[in-house]
């Protein structure tokens, strides 16, 4: 029943977003009654924002002991929701939650985690010798996660898992390329 | 008065998005009587995309004779609305338009052109020799605009016009260490 209730969350937020999302829309979604969504989830914003989280990518526990190979997992990662399924509901989030006052927090938080997440994948590769010690870590993931977004957001046609992995090694190799110059 | 209400328009878009996005709002916003914004615009769609459009940067005539120099400045109107008063709206309309029926075909159409006009300055600067000519365009500009749109999601603080110059230039140097690699 969650499962069922998450996924209907996402993809009633990602026809909607914020401000046409309601637990009663979700409810008639999944099929189930409200009362047992207020069973589980508090609000309308407890219940979007544990959908997303739970749904979305996680990048915490990416260390194959390769950078490239890490960054390519990655990436790989965001460029599988952002076309697949949940598409609507994580481009509406990447940019709709830092501007909607009950949202912004939890999602910061969240969002704050995945960042220092992909942080420290950058500088274990630099530990290791992977990327030059000077390279802009902030660079490095700003155009890469960036690229991965904007590939997505100007490329209506649906992509499948080997084109999503090539285009995803190839954005490595051109981030990487810079990183070493 | 047209410029009172594009402004009110971006301004309203911005706090909340399409689904609650309605002439009555922008009207009472910029202070005019429904009426004359019906004078000028046909309805809500038309007042949204024209007022976006028109307000919103325009890559199409930037020609500088240098690559380097070109897109730089196409970074820098990009950073200069992600961290301006038309940020909200940028955002939303960043992800929003291409899910919205009634959106899609006239912002598409708008998004081609300038992607069409970014992608004829960096060939112009691959027939110059400014960057090797077998240089991907796709992987230069996802990572270049996508980059200025990540770091501008992640970062909540504001930035000066010195700053913005700055970030501009280093990731356009970034960039373009990985198109010469």
């Amino acid at each position: 029943m969650e499962r069922r209730v998450r996924d209907a969350t996402c993809r009633v937020y990602g026809r909607t977003g914020w401000s046409g999302f309601s637990i009663e829309a979700v409810a008639r979604e999944a099929g189930v009654g409200k009362a047992s969504i207020y069973l589980r989830w508090t609000d309308r914003k407890n219940l979007l924002v544990d959908s997303l989280v739970t749904t979305l990518a996680t990048v915490a526990d990416v260390d194959t002991g390769s950078l490239r190979e890490d960054l390519r997992l990655i990436v790989t990662h965001h460029l599988r929701y952002y076309f697949g399924d949940l598409k609507e509901a994580a481009f509406r989030m990447a940019t709709e939650a830092s501007l909607t006052p009950e949202l912004r927090e939890t999602w910061d938080t969240w969002r704050e985690s995945q960042a220092l997440a992909a942080r420290a994948t950058v500088r274990r590769g630099i530990e290791r010798g992977d990327v030059p010690a000077d390279v802009s870590v902030t660079l490095v993931l700003d155009t890469l996660l960036g690229g991965a977004l904007m590939h997505a957001l100007v490329t209506p046609q649906a992509m499948d898992g080997a084109d999503i992995e090539e285009l995803a090694a190839s954005m490595v190799d051109f981030v990487l390329a810079a990183a070493h110059a």
